[in-house]
């Protein structure tokens, strides 16, 4: 962990309100990290819907391996998920690892071990010694509460800087629900899933498969269009869970996401998971800059996007930002390199509201001390028009500084 | 330019001899350093055969295009390089740069505008006063002579930290043939054609569709397998020229690649690509480390290579080299976001002899005393079996240090 707090973090934290029908309790189990919490236990009382999305890496946790097992089911009661070490490419003792956490929190919360979902992340390719934290667990389920999300957040964390929470009400059928959500994640950001973990907990009554469908896709223009470093980690993990406390107020449960009383809940959802996708980017290593990448005119959406974090990834954009400067053509190789349909001369570019070039050269009209003033900022909005057709896609991403290098040439000492 | 040569620099530079039917210049016209030289002049005497490949950027430089054209033609009489500005996004300020560039060097050496071959490097969309040099090629033809390799490779120079030179002898039907090749290129470089530009010429005689069937084979495993940063150029261009001087000693000219003669030649002429390319990656910027990663077990050539760029381009293993970390996990990530088929159980992953993981865990034997002490040298090579098939590559890369960011925070100013 690094010491001091990214100067991009949320200047104030949300209070963050109890949702009903989950307890949780954190405990330190001394996995890596001394002297902080390590472990986290979520228990739902009453078998919540669960949905979840993965990371795309052809080389998955053993954690991953297990969610997804036991997604098919659709119910959740326990949820462990610990920070220090990820559990991935450990092979069969990584299996062993997460059969023994699954069967010791089956016991503690008293259910199925398919209704426990597993979360690691940390150092790849050690040994997790699950027996460190299996016998905590049954105090932690005594121990748990509802009001406890900033703890909660801050169990997680591995090399952020600060703890990821946000909060949203929104209503179904008259009746009010809470969303909650905590994230971590700082480097090997990049989609689909980035080394992040975060999971989300509403009291609202919907079906699994309605709750898939909503994550799905609200994690497209959220946490998959987010990108610190363009690694993607091994054990990417958000998870949505319904617990059906509302169902206490007469919120008739919901069975498919097409339903109509779904409004309120899907804005609200979304804005929970770009809330804390961009904490994310906000906390990236390193990161002194945040940059928000909007593309428009692109052939489609998805050429939008790719051109999008095809700049957002540059090494060379990204050090351009770090050191203030408004250096556009490297926009344009970005952009040349993405593969996608452009033509040079059609392209215009702003930085904040500075339009830098257009027509395929410089704007004459262009100030570069006005160009530089807009780069001093922490807040960075690019915007490229590619000139062709009606794709549009917004990425958020953070510059490249010497401390980015510093963090992760020295992680694992 | 760094004002530093890169530890990894060759420790000595080849004597390079003439070849028969080339002459060069160089001047220091003031584009944007000051006290060098940055344009280079080639010409030939007699009308050379010509090939060439260039950056698959969307977004190419005006010299590109200018290429490009003129390439179908197949033969070459001069050969304009500049650096200090790339004439790239430059609009129809380019395009009337190129033109008074090629009339400019027609006129000098007394040939078509067609037979004139461009290339720019440097900054991207800044107007490229074209007049600067255009008035010194009459005097710069005059001047031009053979044995001027290492003054034309310096002439080129960005941010290198040493010019880049190679030559090699072959033999056709018993003629001894020259080849002779410069580059420059230290960031910005990634397949395919990094922002690299590279003049290889022999004096051997051998046809235009010959030659650029020989340059396109032969770019495969040497350009278009290093990488610095991943980013492409808009300006990249690689050219060969055959001056067909070899004639006098009695070579027949090779009308074709599949010519049974060419064996040495092709051996020759790979051994010059894939030496200039690895100088580049030599002179990345900021590197303290060049990494040779070599992918075997793939389930195919195209997924091994696709693999081992994955694992070259990640900023995590590539911060972790520059550590000195031995931190195989990252590879593992890297493999897995390559999207290529992988079995998690079935990897295995070496640094140096030093096998650290096997069959998806660490391996038992391993010492990390032993993966450290490779990770300190200059060199490291970094294996990765798959497991699955018989697809293999080699890539190369270099570390990404501090000084990378600091290099390219602070490019423009």
């Amino acid at each position: 962990m690094s010491a001091a707090v990214s100067p991009l973090a949320p200047k104030s934290y949300p209070e963050m309100p109890a949702v009903r029908g989950v307890r949780m309790a954190t405990a330190a189990a001394g996995i890596k990290y001394k002297n902080r919490t390590d472990v986290l236990l979520m228990v739902f009382d009453e078998p919540a819907s669960v949905a979840g999305v993965f990371t795309k890496s052809k080389c998955p946790s053993a954690p991953v391996d297990f969610c997804r097992a036991n997604l098919a089911q659709g119910v959740a009661r326990a949820v462990v998920v610990n920070s220090g070490n990820a559990n991935a490419f450990t092979g069969v003792k990584g299996r062993a690892a997460t059969e023994l956490t699954g069967k010791s929190a089956a016991e503690a919360v008293g259910c199925a071990a398919n209704e426990v979902f597993l979360a690691s992340t940390g150092v790849i390719g050690e040994p997790l010694d699950a027996t460190k934290f299996a016998g905590v667990l049954g105090q932690m389920n005594t121990d748990a509460k509802g009001d406890f999300w900033q703890e909660a957040a801050k169990a997680i964390m591995t090399t952020d800087t600060y703890p990821k929470v946000a909060t949203r009400t929104a209503e179904i059928g008259g009746v009010t629900v809470t969303i909650n959500g905590i994230a971590k994640g700082a480097g090997m950001i990049a989609p689909d899933m980035a080394t992040m973990l975060s999971f989300v907990v509403t009291d609202a009554d919907i079906a699994p498969t309605a709750l898939q469908a909503l994550l799905a896709a609200g994690v497209g223009p959220t946490f998959n269009s987010v990108t610190v470093d363009s690694d993607t980690s091994t054990s990417d993990t958000l998870m949505l869970f319904a617990t059906g406390a509302a169902r206490a107020d007469g919120q008739v449960r919901i069975e498919t996401a097409e339903d109509s009383r779904l409004g309120s809940f899907r804005e609200a959802l979304n804005d929970v998971l770009k809330d804390l996708a961009l904490q994310v980017v906000r906390d990236g290593e390193g990161a002194r800059k945040m940059v928000e990448i909007t593309v428009t005119g692109a052939e489609n959406d998805a050429a939008a996007k790719k051109i999008a974090l095809s700049i957002a990834n540059s090494p060379l954009v990204k050090t351009a930002v770090a050191g203030e400067d408004a250096n556009w053509g490297r926009v344009v190789m970005a952009v040349g390199k993405s593969g996608e349909m452009a033509d040079r001369d059609r392209l215009a570019i702003w930085f904040g509201h500075v339009r830098v070039a257009v027509n395929g050269e410089r704007d004459a009209d262009y100030s570069e001390a006005e160009a530089t003033a807009v780069m001093k900022n922490q807040d960075i909005p690019v915007k490229v028009d590619i000139g062709l057709g009606n794709g549009t896609a917004t990425v958020w991403t953070c510059d490249l500084t010497k401390e980015y290098v510093e963090i992760n040439g020295d992680y694992r000492s």
